[in-house]
């Protein structure tokens, strides 16, 4: 396989879809840098693992858009991205769309996304049940990732017939530890749809893949290094969504 | 004891002054997200311990917000509030009354303030000379700290008879060991009062309590690990003088 690379080079935009391809990306939003500004909150006032399901009861919960380090170890960040004209549908496709091309992969983060492929080496239509293997920047730190996207009942959630839950446990594609869970939550909103996401990473939730349990004394201060810092993942998923919702309803509307 | 936690749960809102509860806190002012921006300042910029009663002198001193890493060890964080429609007098009130009710303490920073009581068990009307048992967090960090009110003189200041000044020294609830000292000066202003606030931690400031100078190297060490991001320090004070400011007027004329 050639080597990853950011951004498009000779070739790459000759794709019915490489038009969408856009190196500026937008400043970040204002409840963002807000977050930016009051840097890691009270373990209290974020949503615990165990409690993920909440994420889809009505309203907003004391942190939408935060991070904070964990007593019990690990940190936990928060996004929620405002897209008007958006519906969730359309992030529903987009996952089961973008992930079999990198060239489709690198619309969504120009800046940091250098690789996509399916781990069944499989096409486009589905991502549950599915292992994205991604390469990526997290701030200045390039990560090689494996995604397994599981149905939101496997952490215990049932989004309504008009909204999506993106679940998924974070790993890496080298080595056969995961590192961390993530849902991204979209529902309809007055004037288009707003994305909620959750990470946990680090801490409890690095485990040997097939062995029970939180990995062992050795195992997890080799992988506490491969975590990216908060503030980073934050702006990383704050960048990419927002990105991204800008032209996802033409690009659902011409590809979908 | 129960177990602190944050926010008001199932009764803790029926008190008198329970509706003054505010879980919203608003975005950092202007000058404090500058501060941020500007991160670390030259310690020679920064007031210096040993001259604190230079804080009383008119007008302001070159690092009004701010926070900067000493040459002689620890840090030293100062922040200015603007508090329109309030006077010294309430701030006087305030530090007489929140210390003996969890419930008032957490008015003032609803995501950080856990627990508050008195170590002598006693209740409102004064606060000079008594130590405050306080849970809190401090950015992600949970703190069970030991706050003893000194008389500014104590300082070397002599405030004027329309201001005022809350001295005391910080440390440890669990251990004999303090930490830093702090200032809070409030002065008039031609539409209220501005508060001036200046913590000097770590280094030279640890020592174990009723033993003269500086806690020696076996000490300092563990208590360092207890300090707080100083970055983390100026915005938790920046929200909570902030957050109270905008009903201390209405408590004040209310429950004194």
């Amino acid at each position: 396989m050639a080597q990853a690379y950011l951004g498009y080079r000779d070739g790459d935009a000759d794709t019915d879809y490489g038009a969408f391809f856009d190196p500026e990306m937008a400043a970040l939003p204002d409840h963002v840098v807000t977050a930016l500004q009051h840097g890691p909150q009270a373990d209290q006032v974020l949503l615990e693992f165990d409690r993920a399901a909440m994420l889809l009861d009505e309203g907003y919960q004391p942190t939408e858009t935060g991070y904070g380090w964990l007593r019990t170890g690990g940190f936990q960040v928060s996004v929620r991205t405002d897209m008007p004209g958006v519906t969730p549908q359309m992030w529903q496709w987009w996952f089961g769309w973008h992930g079999s091309q990198t060239r489709r992969y690198k619309l969504w983060h120009p800046r940091a996304h250098a690789s996509a492929r399916w781990a069944d080496g499989g096409g486009d239509g589905s991502y549950v049940g599915r292992t994205s293997l991604i390469e990526e920047y997290l701030g200045s730190a390039y990560a090689k990732a494996a995604i397994r996207f599981l149905e939101p009942a496997e952490l215990g959630l049932a989004p309504a017939a008009d909204e999506i839950a993106v679940c998924a446990r974070l790993g890496s594609s080298q080595a056969p530890v995961d590192i961390g869970w993530f849902v991204h939550h979209v529902r309809p909103t007055p004037d288009g749809a707003e994305m909620r996401s959750r990470f946990w990473m680090g801490g409890p939730w690095i485990t040997v893949r097939g062995v029970a349990g939180t990995a062992d004394r050795l195992i997890r201060p080799i992988a506490a290094r491969q975590l990216p810092d908060p503030r980073d993942l934050m702006v990383h998923c704050a960048q990419e969504m927002n990105h991204l919702a800008g032209f996802l309803p033409e690009l659902h509307r011409r590809f979908s």
